[in-house]
Parts: C-alpha cells; structure tokens; sequence
C-alpha cells in the first residue's frame, strides 16, 4: 500500500521534473541558445517555473507532506526529506504564482539586457531593470519577514541559518588582516612575473587538456560533460547528468583553475547517493558549502605547488610555449596577487574583497540608502577603498556578473563562506590523510576525494550547514583556519 | 476584458511550454547527454509527457475549446487554433489512460527488446512484443474508428484526410514506373563511380562547410543551430530556435545531404510567422508536407547539376581531395542509384520502394492476412519482388527500423507523399520563377525559399494539407510531377 511518504515523493518527482526542465532549459541558454530563441525562452521559463510553483504549493503536495510527516521516523532519510521540503514550503508559500512568474520574466530579460549593456559599457540602459529586480526582491524579503535586517530573509534561502549580523561578523574579523596581506605584498620585492601565461592558446587544447585535469581530479565525465560558457558555471538534473561549462582565454589560467572550480561543484553533486536521484536529499545543502569545494579544488588542490609540478609536465605537452617553465616559476605566477575588477579573475587574497564591496553594495540599495543608477559610483568608491583601485568603465565595474540580471541578490557572502569553509574542511582532511602534497604530487587525487565523499558529499541535502560543519569539523563555521592559512601560503609566496 | 479565445490560448501556452521542455530535454538526449544521464532523462520525460497530456485533456482546457469555438470568427487564425485544437483533442481523448500507460509500458519493452534481436539478428524473440504492439494499435484504430479501413484511422494521425485507397492508389501508380526504371538504370552500362566520395574528411571541416551551406540556403542561424546526432533529425520549440542536426562519416554526401534533409525541415518551421510563436498554428502542417521540404531542399536542389557545379568549388577549397573533380563526375557519383537494403540510406529512385514493402506488410498484419512471426520471409520476398536483392538477416531486413518497437505503426507512406509533393510544389515553383537552374547556379536561393515561405512556409499549420496543397498547385496530391521528373532527371544521368 502506498504511504504518505510515497505520495510526497511522487509529487516532489513531479516538481523536479519540471525544475530539472528549466535547468536544461538554463544550461542552453548559456550555452548553445541561438539569439533568436531568447523571448521565447523567456516565456517557456516563466510558465514552467509557475507549474513548479504552483505543483509544490498545491493542497496536494501540503497534505501529503503533512501526513508525511507524521509518518516519518527521526533520523532517517524520509525525516531529512521532509524537513527539507518543510523548509522549502515555507519559502515558497509566502510567494503568490504571480510574483513567481513575474520574476522569472523578469529575469530572462534582464540576462538579455545585461549581455547587452556589458558589451556597450552602458549601465545606464540596464539600471531600469536592475532597479526593478532589487524591487522584487524587496517584495520577497517582506513577504519572508525577517528580524532584524532585510538581508536575513534573502540570504537564509541560500544559506539556510545565516544572517546579516554573521556576514558583517566574518567581514569585520577578515576585512584588517586581509587588506594589510594585500598590503604587503604590494610592497614585496619579490613580485612574481605573470605575463607568459597569456598567449594565444588555441581553443580545442584548452578543451582537451581541461578534460584530461577533469579525469585526473576524478570528475565523472560518463555522468556529466564540460561546455563553454561566457560566465561558466556547474548545474544537473540528476546525479548521473552534471553539466560544468568553462572558457577560453588568451590568459591561460582562466580556463585551467575554472575547469577545477567548477569541477568542485560538480564532484559535490556526483557525490550523492544514486539512490536520492530527483529526491530533494541530492546534491550540495548550501552555496555556502558548495563553494567550499569549488575553492578547495580550484585554490587548496590546484593552486599547491604540488599541483602545479605535478600538471606542468602534461601542460608543457599540450602548450610547447609552457614545456620549459620551472615549476616554481608557474606556482608564483599562478598566485599572483595583485589588487584587479574582475572578481572570478581575482586572486585568492583579494577575491572576499569583492565579495564584500557586493555585499555593502546590495545592503546600501536594499536599505533605501542608493538609488540603482547611483551604483557605479558607489561601487566604483568602495574598490578605491579596499583595493586600491578604481574601475574605468562599468563593464569591469557593477556590470561585471550575471548574478544581479537574473534576480539573484543576497548571496554573495556564501562565496566568503565557501572560502573560509574550504580551509577549514581541508585542514581536517589533512589530519586524517597525512601528507596531502605527497598524494598530489604523485597524481592521486582519489584518496582526497573519498575523504571528501565520505565525510561532505555523500550527505547530499540531509544535514544543514550548521550541523553538518561541526559534524565534519568539529566546529561551527569560523575564518581562523582560513586566515591563518592565507598568511603563511602568501608570505611563503612573496617571501614576506 | 479576457476573451474566451485569450483563455484557450493561455492553456495552450502551458501545454507548449512542457512540450518544448520535452523537444529540449529529447534533443540533449540525442546531440549531447552523457549516458550517466539516461535513466533520470527517461523517467523526467515520462512525468512531463503526463503533465502536458492533463494539462491538454483538462476539463479547463475543454470548457475554453468550446467557448472559444463559439466565439472564433470563420476564416480568422483564431478559428484555425480552434479546429486544430478541436482535431488533437478528439485524437488526445479517445485513449483511456490504461490503454496509453499499457502502451507505454510495451513499447519500452519493446524498444529494448528490439536493440537486443537486432544486434542478436533474432527476430522470434521480438516478434511476440511487436505481436502486442500491433495489437494494441488495432485497439488505437478501433478507439479512434474508421469507415473503410483500419489503416484509414492510424495514418489520419500523421496525416490528416490521409486513407489507406489513397495510400493504395499511390503506390499502384508509382509501382511499375519505379521498378522499371531501377531495372533501366541497373542495365544502364554507365554507372557512376562514387568510391572518390568516401574518405577521411575531417570532422571540423565537415563541419564548418556544412554550416557555410546552411548559410548559403538561407537557414537563418541567428534563429537555429546545427549540431551532430547518431541519427540526425529537425527539432524546435520557437519560430526563433530550430535545431538541426547532422552526423559526419567516411561517406561525405551524409553530411551534406544529411544537413540540406534538415535544413529544409528547419526553414519551413522557420518559416511560420513570428506572431503565431508558441501557438498550434506555428510549425508545419503534417509529417508529409514536412518530408516534402527536406526532400525539396536535398533532392531538386542539392542534388541538382546547377547545385553540384556551383557547391563544388567551395567543396574543394575545405577538402582538397576533390578539388579537381568534373562537376558531371560529382553529379552522377551524388546521384548513383543502387538497390541496397537500409531505407535510410536508400537513394532517390529506390527510396519509396522501401516504404512501399513497410506499407505493404503493415496491412497485412493489421488486416490479420500475415501473421507477425511469418514477417521475416513475406519482408525479404517483398525487397526481392521490388528491389531485387533479398536480405542476408533479418537485422538488415524487417528489424532496420526502431519505429515499429515503440509502437509508431501507419505512418511510414507519408514519406512516400513528401517525395510526390516535393516536386508537385517544385513544378509551381519553377513556373513561377523561371529558370531556376540559372539561379542555383549564382547561389541565388533568396527567390526559392522566398517563394516557399509566401506559399507554403508562411501559413504554417493553418490549412490542412487537403487545402494546402490545391491552394498552392492547383490540384490535390498526386504522383505524375514525381514520376516524370524522376525519369526524365535519371534516364539522363545514366544516359538512358
């Protein structure tokens, strides 16, 4: 006989179908999408995010979870479904379908106009639909309610737990320490030249050899493949299917510790048990953690000395340009820090600086204190302070990443979080493993990423971020790990 | 105020989103999903099959059909959404849901056990499932009823008016005149060589010449793109992204035929107006007027002496192998003609042979004169009695096909009818524009595909084939244009 349990799952099926539908349906439009499939890309988006919206809501699915509930035992997997989709009911139930579909909308022509306004270094044509995005998401965050800063019920839903009191917290404590390593770095005699690793790359090397990294590091590319994308990114619809897109530059790295980035995210999906496929238990449970495992692989694993000796060789093969490099040389090139505007182009010191002008700049226009088309300004004014540099047009400046044209606003502290996470995962994983440089030197990722499977992965969706970091590490989410481990790597680097 | 009309089309648009959720989510599964992907694909594509089924059965969606009815002025596009909304309704709810999940469950099995007999060339072992599935179809035809002939009732889904005297009457007016001219050509002592066309030619400039080609034709592919599939096909979900796919082998007219074949199927959807996007009336009318615009684009144009000539110089530039090669030789070897047994890889002349035998056994197991496990030997006497050669295995012979294991039975004679129609239109076509040789010879093919759309492309589904094909040639389908052109162009390629 069927349970209630079975009844909430067959209705959550439903409603991850027609969400991994609009996922594909994201992925091509970044991807593959001719121009011409843009507005009705729009309308098809908008319509299924609605029958999402309104398949989870409905009197069905709140019935069945409630008798789910009932039935279900404490601790077990139906348990953490349950309150899972509990949580998820209460965001979504406080949104009406029209504000849902208006969104999304929304959001496909402000990714269109965004492309647009980037390519013309013109921010003053998206500013109307950027103003209108923050709107919504006023809307939202008062429909969420909140105690005591708007900013809590926005990034709750991507960090469940978190609040604006705790991200100005982690802020405060790394803001000094960081602006004064980026300081004395500038002020090293030791500054590593980098300027060999632009050139002109050819394309279908940077794809070959950014799979072969893929294959070494252990992603699984018989579930799931690498595209190129101009602002890349992982997504799926099944553990056995994780999209990760790349690019390629003239400036190598970007493509080589992207490919890793993204592979992180994606080695974090693939890690869950098949058996939750198109259950809410599958894949990562917050950005926050999730992008713990994009920068352990991209900067712990791939920016190591280690790392970089070990892969010279094999790039050296597919780039005769780079067959000569001393590994050294590459390793200081590859952490070189220097104050730029691009934040998925920073460096590991300066990136939670951009994060953090993100973070003052969306509480400055979510709490009434600037106007939309006031931004570039502002923005510009906070890079001067904490950088030391200002951006010469907006393209390199408010315009440069997608997250603000699509309506996501309010997460961008989960990166600072995914950074400080990162160190503080590996610090453990390295007292459990011994002597990691060893393993990476010799090419033997899998024991690191079992580790990784077994003590993160493997949990999917089940445990929340608060309970899962202490489980892992034996305490709550700090940035001593991080801090101290910054420091020592970056005066080794520069000799300081 | 919402009219009666606003409403129906509001819940077709629903209905249009999920199924272009499912074209997108088939396309991947054809062009890039990795195969980890596959059973979360199956099970995603099942439960948004069922959602857009509902979604269109609805009591909602039919209370808006009837009121719209009412409201629909005679002549007006509103009136053809109602008629063609009226004609799949009837289609979609004659089936009662056992009968549709049985048939479901059936053909799964059998499409798995059809891959199995066929790499095993054992058909006894399919033949008690395609027992079944042709039993279920005569179920179908009962449900969906007929006046004269079960045959009547099936093909009418594909084609619409479409009979089985037609179908009959066809192929009893093309028989004789197309054995007797593959037995001249056979006897012909000039047979073109074509080993020169089989080679390593490079997968990236297959590629890219093909994709010049589409340029050339006029498939617009800032609405569209081409992409590779094992089996290449014409897919889209917006007047504005038609995807086409081709594949690149040893043989190199399979890419070039292969992308013209799909081109022509993406510029008549293309070619539907823009307002009518995501509406019933975009698209083509029916698979056979569909075929005769792929075989239209393949065969009159490509495979014409003014195409081959005019295409051969560029061909030479991307693989210099056949840069010396005599546009005659080019033309003859594209337009060899050789009784083979895989209707997919059939030439022009023999091609509708291949349909005529599937028709011919289709009717007889419907009309219980053969019974399913005798169909291996009355197949293989059938390619004898048409085509001369008799299969070595039943892989090669009645198993080529994967249409019948998934249970589509009764559509394969409006490949047939693409064939006649091609011409029929092409005869209007050439008196309206003269001399179209001259033209394909500069790569002028604005004026062809203009007149296309002004006749054809433009009105989209709006007129069923009975009306569409007398409006644009002034007579209703029929196989005279066909057969003389096609005896008039190969008697002169083999000087016959």
């Amino acid at each position: 006989m069927p349970t209630a349990l079975d009844a909430l799952k067959s209705r959550l099926f439903d409603v991850n179908a027609l969400n991994a539908a609009m996922a594909m349906l994201d992925w091509d439009q970044q991807t593959y999408m001719p121009k011409g499939g843009a507005s009705a890309r729009a309308e098809h988006s908008s319509l299924l995010a609605r029958m999402a919206h309104e398949a989870f809501v409905s009197e069905e699915t709140q019935r069945a979870l409630e008798e789910a509930a009932k039935e279900a035992e404490p601790g077990t997997d139906e348990a953490a479904i349950v309150r899972n989709t509990q949580r998820n009911m209460k965001l979504r139930t406080k949104f009406p379908a029209e504000l849902v579909a208006r969104k999304s909308k929304l959001s496909a022509e402000g990714h269109e106009a965004w492309v647009t306004a980037r390519a013309n270094n013109d921010f003053q044509t998206f500013a109307p639909i950027l103003a209108e995005l923050f709107e919504i998401t006023k809307e939202e965050a008062n429909l969420l309610g909140y105690e005591n800063h708007i900013y809590d019920a926005l990034i709750d839903m991507y960090e469940e737990g978190a609040t604006h009191a705790q991200c100005q917290a982690i802020f405060d404590e790394i803001r000094g320490p960081i602006v004064q390593l980026v300081k004395d770095i500038k002020e090293s005699p030791n500054q590593p030249d980098d300027s060999f690793l632009y050139g002109e790359w050819p394309n279908d090397k940077q794809r070959e050899f950014t799979e072969w990294l893929l294959k070494q590091i252990g992603f699984d590319l018989d579930r799931g493949r690498q595209d190129t994308a101009p602002h890349p990114f992982c997504t799926g619809w099944s553990v056995g299917d994780i999209r990760l897109t790349t690019r390629f530059k003239d400036y190598l790295p970007s493509a080589l510790f992207g490919t890793l980035h993204e592979a992180g995210h994606g080695m974090y999906e693939q890690g869950s048990p098949m058996a939750w496929d198109r259950t809410p238990l599958a894949g990562g449970v917050s950005l926050g953690v999730h992008e713990s495992q994009s920068r352990l692989w991209e900067n712990i694993v791939g920016r190591s000395e280690a790392f970089i000796t070990w892969m010279l060789p094999t790039l050296g093969s597919y780039f005769p340009a780079l067959a000569d490099t001393d590994p050294k040389t590459m390793y200081c090139a590859t952490n070189k820090v220097e104050p730029s505007f691009i934040r998925v182009e920073a460096d590991e010191v300066t990136y939670n600086l951009h994060v953090m002008v993100r973070f003052e700049v969306e509480c400055a226009v979510l709490e009434g204190k600037l106007a939309v088309k006031d931004m570039p300004a502002y923005w510009n004014s906070k890079y001067e302070e904490y950088l030391g540099i200002t951006p010469r047009t907006d393209s390199e400046g408010c315009l440069q990443d997608v997250h603000w044209s699509m309506g996501s606003i309010g997460y961008f502290p989960t990166y600072t979080m995914g950074n400080l996470l990162s160190y503080q995962f590996w610090n453990c994983l390295e007292k459990d493993l011994g002597d990691t440089d060893a393993l990476i030197a010799r090419g033997e990722f899998r024991p690191i990423l079992e580790w990784l499977i077994q003590k993160i992965y493997r949990h999917g969706a089940k445990y929340p971020p608060q309970e899962l970091v202490p489980m892992v590490t034996g305490k709550p989410m700090g940035a001593a790990d991080y801090l101290a481990r910054l420091s020592q790597k970056y005066r080794s680097v520069y000799g300081i």
